[in-house]
């Protein structure tokens, strides 16, 4: 065999006679001998083909098709003449399970001419229906889980080796697997699987560690051809769940369940209270999460119809306060100075040993932590976006309660936490509310008459539109979500009626009913039905302040980097999902940026965590990446007080938005008299933190 | 440093000014530059010297004595001058918990000048009172438990480490861990432990398998001096266990207690039977050993003071049957052909995985079996006396109701079991009985008058001696135990009252009154009393079926080993304890040899789970061992039935013993008429094995 370089003018005369097999889409490629199986020529290159049965053409999972044609660039004719024909084993599956047309089975197939093989990226056995498809990312599979099928030696008198013994023989013989070690539970099982599997049986290898020595962690009578794991992300509000094929890497169902410890405290702190407060109040809130992880995965698997015990490999991310609770740890340290994480670094477990019910040998792996306030999910958000892998300057933000930001490129990564509070989820504001049916997603104002325009979610129209009454009567006009929060200020801010320091104009009263005086301050009326929705200056003040600490926690990542600007930003999240970058940046949640540039990335912590479920690699790569993350404690920083209090402003006091300004035109400055808003900014800090 | 070899005339100019420091017992030498602590000295040389603080001088551990005196032989002059005087550190250490005259904390004791060191072999700690002396052994020490003090840095917020993560480094950069896992139960403990040690804690590292990464498994605040180990023999009849600190090396207590399964069934193959014929019978008889291993673990911890949460380490050897119930294993299999070990190989368990009270993080370690027959008990008898390890060709024999044999040397080992059944235990002797006060011990029979005396054990006396009557009233003369049977029948025969195919010749009725007949066949009068104790025709042949088993596998080996005798014979077990070497010759129980080579090694099996308590070196060397033992399987050999007929005389109708003929007047031959002993053995071997 021969590796094929950029430069193939030196190719010996032995290797030009060797027909040349071209692997799609990796574009790996080399020359082989007549007559090598495909499946092998793949190996050799490194290509990921799935293989459980060992090249005994009964598994079906290293599928591959032949891509007829010329292929002028790589000077080569590829043919299915080029392959040899179905041997009796091959038309043996196919009689009993069926090959797609086109499809052939590599281990089977050998190598007769040049070959263009395409790999289908999941290969799927016995047509599992895919339900969703949480992520268009394609991850280089190399799971920690091996299935390896394997024919064990009957026991014999003159050789007495015991049959788990006999069972490791055989896996070095035909898989490599060398100094293997079993699951406990498995020892007293081996007997009988062996007897039931007629001496075939198929064992489940968990190769975790480079260091560590693989495990059998599952061992099945016959041919066991799937296995399955699971990515999770447990967050404050929502625990969210991918249940993925091992062996396709195919995501078989996708779903979210409430965090229940939400009865105990609505955001992080509260729950440390609790925990502080209560004797029994940590191991309440474990159990509750790890129940609704249990629970959750029973919605997945019906979901996906997957056995549950089919189950080997997890993967979770988690906030630190999260991580702590689910893996039964007091989270009190983290509620203040110095806000001492337990452990930090990523972690292995039995899932039976944190009471998660999946397959007695499944594995459980969680990310590492970054800092005190900048978790595992922080960790798997970086994983999934990779700031590191490349040399563009990327902000990463997660915003939530806390928002956790990561700012970095090949060179170097830092990371904070910043206290938004949870002014962006809607809560703390007047006419607040989580986004569901009814709430205010969209606005717009005029900026001559002051009239606001505005879309509700489960309505189709906007509200300026013919038929937005009779289509909004069934969900009604009920509040404010997070998204138009964002864009009502930045809209107010836009059209005049506040001023950059965030203060409602009263002389704007004269112009417009819409603004109406409370007492020595003025609001802006956004719906005039049941309930009223109006914008109050304490609204305006809440939303300042959490948008001040995001930017103040950026603005010190970025002195820290040195830099004036960033090149790219990604929101991770849900909230980040729903809002406009444009009207982000004309509030001054993140610094000016090519809006272009600016994109969300749903639940990144969750692709993180599937990406380390289906690729160790990336295990080792995100342990690695966080060892030399610096993490900046924005408490401690001399310059936050100042950055923040700069960050009041609209978008920021000293700070310019070039970029924005290219497709917005932001107001002359105008200012107001303050009604002490910095104060509001200490008092959160203390509240989140002490 | 430079080590010296045996040629110091090379010496180079720079290490001739070096101290000069020998450490006895082990020899081990070398230069060291002045100031060098002892204690570094050592380890550089490889000198074992514990320690678990690190060099602060608190945990005591590191003393040695300073020999003074002229070496002629190493041409120095050690003197106490050549050491440092005791610092502040030590001299605290020794105010607060004393030093024993002459002894210096190595860690502080600095080379001046040339110096012989003698280290302890065993330093005890706050004077542990030893009990017991089970072996003695000297077992170099290299226990798969390692204590080690830090002092971990407080939890900063600019560098977020987590504290587990923040002990990892210490114990990386104060002992050279590397990558180190924790038992998953520590991790909620971590944070308050280092806490309550203020920041100083003792890590308890299990180093167990090269390949594998070092766990820490407990973790106390401060300073924890001490860690205790467990090595098991789980016998069919009995449980015998030492209790050991994994730090010195000194057995603090020996015990043993019956096995509770004996109430499933009297033998092995009785219980095996009770398995296969009552659903729960596998359950119930793991659980009666692992109660009964537990209870004894508190028996031993009683008596040595010490608590069962010390324990961190375990090794434990049993037959095969008893290995598979103890681990929970279907031991079915054993009880019939091809009698297929499930597991054969050894095995890593947390103790708390088998329902062993003992630390959490405990592990557990079982010796590997050898076959079918020849269990992880033969494997650590093997392991204890080494045939393996010399040139001499060794005979390794433990009598049981299975006779396990290894034999071999430095070249090649063969081992085998063959199915002696209970009768040199004393069952199915007609006046047979365990070894207790009242039972016969000892025999001997005038030639002459055929008139016996014998000595009973719980009495000093001999029969023939006055005040026997007396002596013996309080506990009577109930029987005959087994190392008696031995005796008498040999004595039976060397006064020809049996012949060589061991028949009772019915004609010496004439000479004695103790010959008695009894239908067609004859008995020997040995005891007139209540109750009445003969040995009978049947016992005879009971006695010959058992020896001929043993010695027909012990041929066999010798067959495959491809010589006529034997160089040394170690019998291992209680039995081999209590019967003459002699005797036991005489009756063709074991092969010709020099008397003087044939020793009793008591509990050799649990003195291997010793070693591989204390030296995790000799784990991998039994592993080693066992891999390349030959295992022969007795009853697929075709020579097997012609050896057991031939042994069936006494001593053998065709070996001869002329080292035994140099001691002891063996008779003329006489053949009498047989009964039919060639049918009993076949019938032995169906029972045993069917």
């Amino acid at each position: 065999m021969r590796i094929e370089g950029e430069n193939e003018t030196n190719m010996t005369e032995a290797s030009a006679k060797e027909p040349f097999v071209l692997f799609m889409p990796s574009g790996k490629r080399g020359r082989f001998p007549v007559g090598t199986p495909v499946l092998e020529a793949a190996r050799k290159l490194g290509v990921y083909v799935e293989s459980v049965c060992g090249g005994r053409a009964t598994c079906g999972r290293c599928q591959i098709e032949v891509q007829e044609g010329n292929f002028a660039k790589h000077k080569i004719v590829s043919s299915l003449d080029h392959i040899s024909g179905k041997g009796p084993k091959e038309e043996r599956y196919e009689k009993i399970r069926g090959l797609p047309e086109g499809r052939r089975l590599s281990c089977s197939a050998l190598i007769l001419g040049d070959l263009v093989v395409d790999v289908p990226q999941d290969t799927v056995i016995n047509a599992q229906v895919v339900r969703k498809a949480a992520s268009d990312r394609v991850i280089e599979r190399n799971a920690a889980i091996q299935l390896c099928y394997v024919e064990v030696d009957e026991p014999d008198m003159h050789k007495p080796l015991g049959d788990l013994d006999r069972l490791k023989v055989m896996l070095e013989k035909d898989w490599g697997w060398k100094d293997l070690l079993i699951a406990p539970h498995l020892i007293p099982q081996v007997q009988s699987i062996l007897r039931k599997g007629n001496w075939g049986v198929t064992a489940a290898i968990h190769r975790d560690m480079d260091s560590s020595r693989p495990f059998i962690v599952a061992l099945y009578p016959g041919l066991k051809n799937e296995a399955y794991g699971i990515a999770c992300d447990i967050g404050s509000t929502t625990i969210a769940m991918h249940l993925v094929s091992l062996l396709s890497g195919r995501i078989v169902a996708s779903s979210g369940t409430s965090n229940p410890q939400i009865r105990f405290g609505e955001d992080l702190m509260s729950r440390v209270s609790y925990v502080m407060m209560n004797p029994d109040g940590r191991e309440a809130m474990t159990k509750a999460v790890r129940e609704a992880v249990n629970g959750l995965i029973g919605k997945v698997c019906t979901e996906g119809e997957v056995d549950r015990h089919d189950i080997l490999d997890m993967v979770f991310v988690a906030n630190p306060i999260m991580h702590h609770l689910f893996l039964g740890i007091d989270p009190t340290e983290l509620g203040q100075a110095p806000f001492a994480l337990a452990v930090s670094g990523a972690l292995q477990y039995w899932a039976h040993e944190l009471d998660i019910e999946v397959n007695r040998g499944a594995r459980l792996y969680t990310l590492p932590c970054i800092a005190g306030h900048v978790g595992a999910d922080a960790a798997g958000a970086t994983l999934a976006e990779g700031p590191y892998r490349q040399d563009r300057m990327m902000l990463l933000v997660d915003v939530g309660t806390n928002a956790e930001i990561v700012l970095g490129n090949r060179n170097r990564v830092v990371a904070a936490s910043s206290p938004t509070g949870p002014a962006f989820e809607g809560a703390e504001i007047s006419s607040g509310q989580r986004a569901a049916p009814g709430a205010i997603e969209r606005v717009r104002i005029d900026p001559v008459t002051l009239e606001p325009r505005f879309r509700v979610i489960g309505v189709d129209k906007w509200s300026d539109e013919d038929g937005f009454a009779e289509a909004a009567a069934s969900v009604g006009v009920t509040g404010i979500c997070g998204s138009a929060i964002i864009e009502v200020v930045a809209e107010m801010y836009l059209s005049g009626i506040i001023s950059e320091d965030g203060v409602v104009d009263g002389a704007m009263a004269e112009r417009s009913p819409r603004i109406l005086q409370n007492g020595r301050t003025f609001s802006y009326l956004l719906h005039d039905g049941e309930p009223r929705i109006t914008v109050t200056q304490n609204d305006i003040r809440a939303i300042q302040l959490a948008k001040s600490a995001l930017y103040a926690g950026i603005k010190l990542l970025m002195e820290k980097q040195g830099i004036d600007h960033v090149d790219t930003i990604r929101f991770a999240g849900a909230f980040g999902s729903f809002i406009d970058p444009k009207y982000a940046m004309v509030l001054g949640l993140i610094p000016d940026c090519d809006l272009d540039e600016v994109k969300a990335v749903g639940n990144a912590a969750g692709t993180g965590a599937l990406m380390a479920l289906l690729n160790r690699d990336h295990r080792r790569e995100i342990e690695r990446t966080v060892a030399r993350i610096e993490k900046i404690e924005t408490a401690l920083e001399p310059s936050f007080q100042q950055l923040f209090v700069n960050a009041m402003a609209l978008p920021n006091k000293v700070d310019p938005f070039p970029e924005l300004a290219k497709v917005v035109t932001l107001p002359e400055r105008k200012v107001l008299a303050d009604d002490g808003g910095g104060e509001g900014g200490g008092r959160r800090r203390r509240r989140s933190r002490e």
